[in-house]
């Protein structure tokens, strides 16, 4: 596992005061990071805001907490790598495959992509999986292409 | 348009109130159904509840937004035939078109499909796609498998 250059817990706080700062639905939600490595990173959020009336999770709240799961990860190597981008998703598949009856954590790795062309003013495209684990069974899995955009661009 | 046997508003009422009741995110995402002729359904939500970080619609909510206009529209056509099912989402594809800075409209047709296997104790596949409208323009587009499972099934 690579040695973290920054503390992860203070990074983890701020990637969730930006979330809950900017985007309401990710505090109602109470999406929390868990741990990241620099090469993993999990998310989770409590079933009670996130059910629907069969009382699993929502599909909505498993496609949001996998989003963020994503557009945190590319978020933590900006911060490693130094350089700044707007991150947005261009596109998404989900795949429900069982219901969520416990507390889920949301996993994804890294693929190693190269940041830099974003400090040169070029957008970086990014294209990651998320899967769903909720008591040792996956029950959902996110293909999302993001894209990352310099901050001062033409 | 096809002349409603059943009272539109009183339609969408109870669709909002099943919807609020039983799923904690679509209350605070102010999710509101706008019209249902029999063939075309619409939802809207405000944009405060589902901002991100640039002030325009978190792609989240978005999705949420999409999947609960689906979901309605099969909830809605199963009370026009008087059929009960569990409606779920198996899977979903979303693609993000233009960044969305006004009240978003999410409309869908319905693609006609015979509902009474449910009756049978048989489960029911429906295709949908759903459109994001902002201003008169395309900012999202939707494409959702949903499944209808009997009340009673062995």
């Amino acid at each position: 596992m690579q040695k973290l250059a920054v503390d992860e817990d203070s990074l983890l706080k701020q990637l969730q005061n930006t979330w809950y700062q900017t985007i309401p639905v990710s505090q109602f939600m109470q999406i929390t990071p868990v741990s990241f490595s620099g090469q993993h990173f999990s998310v989770t959020a409590p079933l009670a805001p996130n059910v629907n009336l069969h009382q699993t999770m929502f599909a909505g709240s498993i496609y949001t907490l996998m989003t963020l799961t994503g557009w945190g990860m590319v978020w933590l190597q900006q911060q490693l790598a130094k350089v700044e981008g707007d991150i947005v998703l261009a596109d998404a598949n989900v795949r429900y495959i069982a219901p969520i009856t416990a507390d889920p954590v949301a996993r994804v790795d890294w693929v190693d992509t190269d940041l830099s062309a974003l400090q040169r003013g070029k957008r970086v495209r990014i294209n990651l999986t998320i899967e769903l684990w909720c008591a040792d069974k996956q029950c959902a899995v996110f293909e999302g292409r993001f894209v990352s955009l310099p901050k001062s661009r033409e």
